[in-house]
């Protein structure tokens, strides 16, 4: 596993230098999202140094993906018309060449959604993001034994993301073990990281390192943020500033990778 | 009125423990709200230990209904898709014996949404939380006299809140004299509370009960909160982290009950 | 320039008496804003003292205009339904002589959006507020050289907010330079200003002055907010908090204009 090993010990100064782009270049990310994780995801969205849209109605997708560097697609609270607009959104991604991300949440509850889950993965997203009930409910459904099966059957970079942040492309995997219990606490923080996904996309190709870097931001600023914190109120606020105040320094002297 | 002087004094502890029992069992909510209230309605709910879910296309209603030990269905912003989810939600809890809680949002205000409440509540919600306002509306309406034969009339708990809390069921009567003034300077504080109530009707039966203890919280962590804040952006925050913090010591210090 | 100069000298204590008159009056102001601005927008409104609605279906519409004190149409993440409802609204609006204000946003990056915003404007607004962008796209479409012309054009107060913030309609022209950087790392700000000045129309009828003292309102309050600030998560709490704080005394001492 020496692959691996390098790749723990460079991804934290990779990770600062893709930061540092997103902030130099502020590329678009463009977030189709539930009603519940707008703010807080266009708010994540700025602090790594991007420009958020979240435009979702159907008529205005074609306008919106062309101008925008990568797209997320967040299925939760979905609604007819916000997933006529991810099939459109997705489909022009997939023409124009856009890295987009999946956020396939609460699939677990809701067959028809699942369905609609299943159904844009057929169009190869860069990676997507899901919590331990999501993936089971998508690995029985696609009949892969583990997240590592569902990566490679899907052709795409998996993260299981909760106390620790598991992340596979189907060969290489990393395991972030950053984070904090009031990150739980919050709504929507799995969405803000997608969001941050999305951002980590714009700018880097290698969408397996892109993921690994957005996901460690995200949880070293909720392990920051999380220790000035005194409840789930205080904690939204302390993670959009710690997002916002991340370097170089910070993200090195954090990163627990396994 | 020995009985309710009973209550009075019983009431912060069974509070406490409601809400230690909402912590440890960490129930599901499902809440059909406005698009104001999703936010902080949903981080309500996850600060007192509870799991919200938002989801309000009416085909997803059945799916949601029945995995949830509880539901909220509030009538801001109402718009009609969400008015359709809302009788299906209404319907399927009636069916399957859930309990549930209705906020008939700014009633006063269209005739037409005063009509759905109405229909709403001939189904027989478990309570029903509202400001003056909504009350006069809909005791007009149903020619009730006050809240108590409002109460009775409906056959359900009615909440009056405002900078005291009046709950009733037509027999017992409590007042919740806790709160602070910046309560009533933030958006969607009535709307938290009515997600809250949808916490304590999952582990409580008696809706006398579960409706006074939900509200003696969230006047608590408001008194908590105000004492503390400048002003409406840091209320918000503390808010958040006192319903986060509350146990039955701070309970039982803070409960003014008449 | 003499009219000018006695209009800077007198605008913040002119500012300060409208907040103080909303603050009395208690106005009522009804948003038709986009999802991710909802929340900021009504607690905005409720910060300086003014009562916000927010309700967006065309059916209610008529009910809600009426018994409101002015209207703010903000086109952010349009949909059909919302569109629908703006144009319901802005005839009502104009039917019954009251003020309303149009934010458009991102017309840059969507035709479709760009023919909506000019077809309202055709029904005159008190005024209109955008970024750089959103003017520009709007001074092409309309044939106008500069935001000046523009404003004799359509008829209406033209604001261009960001680092410094422009107001003209026409005639006077006022440049107030107070603000703080974080305001561009946090969304919705400008759509939250939108917010403010339909507060500040609902009790002065001189469109050019209610429009300055709204962005001069905000402007200072979010200097305040940014000095105590360390990232956008504490300054969206201070920016509320500031809002709520202000007095005559902080926007004469802070007030900047040109």
């Amino acid at each position: 596993m020496g692959a691996a090993a390098n790749l723990t010990e460079d991804l934290p100064h990779r990770a600062a230098r893709l930061l540092a782009r997103i902030r130099r270049e502020r590329p678009k990310v463009h977030c189709l999202t539930n009603y519940v994780a707008m703010n807080i995801s266009a708010n994540a969205v700025l602090a790594v140094g991007a420009v958020p849209s979240m435009t979702m109605t159907p008529l205005a997708m074609s306008d919106f993906v062309r101008s925008t560097q990568s797209l997320v697609v967040n299925l939760g609270m979905l609604e007819p018309e916000r997933e006529k607009a991810s099939r459109i959104a997705v489909e022009q991604a997939e023409l124009l060449g856009k890295p987009w991300a999946l956020d396939p949440v609460k699939i677990e509850r809701s067959g028809s959604r699942l369905a609609v889950a299943r159904e844009l993965l057929a169009a190869k997203p860069s990676a997507m993001r899901a919590n331990r009930d999501e993936i089971e409910a998508l690995a029985d459904a696609e009949q892969a034994v583990d997240r590592n099966e569902l990566a490679d059957k899907l052709g795409c970079v998996i993260a299981e993301t909760g106390s620790s942040d598991m992340i596979s492309d189907g060969e290489q995997r990393c395991r972030i073990v950053n984070g904090h219990p009031l990150m739980a606490q919050v709504t929507a923080m799995g969405c803000a990281a997608s969001a941050i996904m999305g951002a980590f996309l714009a700018v880097e190709e290698d969408a397996f390192i892109a993921i690994c870097s957005a996901l460690m931001v995200m949880s070293i600023a909720g392990e920051i943020a999380g220790a000035k914190s005194r409840g789930p109120g205080s904690f939204q606020s302390n993670l959009l500033d710690a997002l916002f105040e991340l370097d170089e320094r910070m993200i090195t002297k954090y990163a627990r990778l396994k």
